[in-house]
């Protein structure tokens, strides 16, 4: 199955996708949407827009959105929960279950600690997607979300097949 | 010209539309869409889908929404920054230019004060547009920025004949 895993931001949102093939996990793809434009919202329209064209080309089975840190800057985390809906909304609007995860969940999962800095989330995402050139360190985020997405789904799996037995 | 105004809320999203001719301004609909569903990326697929209907439906020319509050709850900035994601989004897939209104700025112009209550929204909102029946206080709501949005457009306008003259 292949899982999309993305980081939301209004100006980069970044985005990647792996395969999931019983224990074997590769790359599939990465990169960064741009939402640019005259006002917001068109520039959550080309966010829109070239997410969709992201899940028509690379069909996932799944995707997973990482949560938005809540700061003391509302104006702040009004813009970002504003990429974030568009984020959310375009997995759902082609029939895909849209898991989220938060940050240090992540990092956790990913890189061992819930601390990491984004170079060691980098260094990790390319040492389990070996050969994987990064768009950028959003799409680096993207896939840490993608690659945690897998991880749950794979313990929810063998959770479900240890309460059958 | 018809103008759709959007009162933007996760749970409740108010909409209205007006049509204005000249001087003359009526009431074409107004209701309020649901935020419903099993998970936050599924109720934001519902408010994508009612709205997205409303514009099918009623062909307005423009749309305004309301910007929202932003307040010390960083989570309920966030949820209602989501929510506002896809009232600005929607209009827009649909190619229409969306302007955006402080809440002040919609009462001082529909009501004459900036710091009007709901119940005096809703009393304007009905002596402007005799005969309409409100769907709710979102829908009194969203034809304030509808009528707000007339208004400013009307003002621009006269300010750019204004300038030819």
């Amino acid at each position: 199955m292949r899982i999309l895993g993305i980081d939301p931001g209004l100006q980069n949102l970044g985005w990647g996708v792996i395969r999931v093939e019983g224990s074997r996990i590769s790359h599939i793809g990465n990169g960064v949407c741009h939402g640019t434009g005259p006002d917001l919202p068109r520039r959550l329209l080309a966010l829109h827009d070239q997410l969709s064209e992201v899940v028509a080309q690379y069909e996932p089975d799944a995707a997973a959105v990482e949560h938005v840190f809540v700061n003391r800057d509302g104006a702040g985390t009004l813009k970002l929960g504003q990429a974030r809906g568009v984020a959310l909304l375009v997995p759902a609007r082609f029939g895909l279950e849209v898991g989220e995860y938060a940050p240090n969940k992540i990092k956790k999962t990913v890189v061992g600690v819930g601390h990491a800095d984004k170079v060691q989330v980098q260094h990790m995402v390319k040492l389990q997607l070996p050969g994987v050139k990064l768009a950028g360190p959003d799409s680096a985020d993207a896939l840490a979300v993608a690659l945690c997405h897998a991880h749950y789904m794979a313990s929810s799996l063998a959770e479900a097949i240890r309460r059958q037995a």
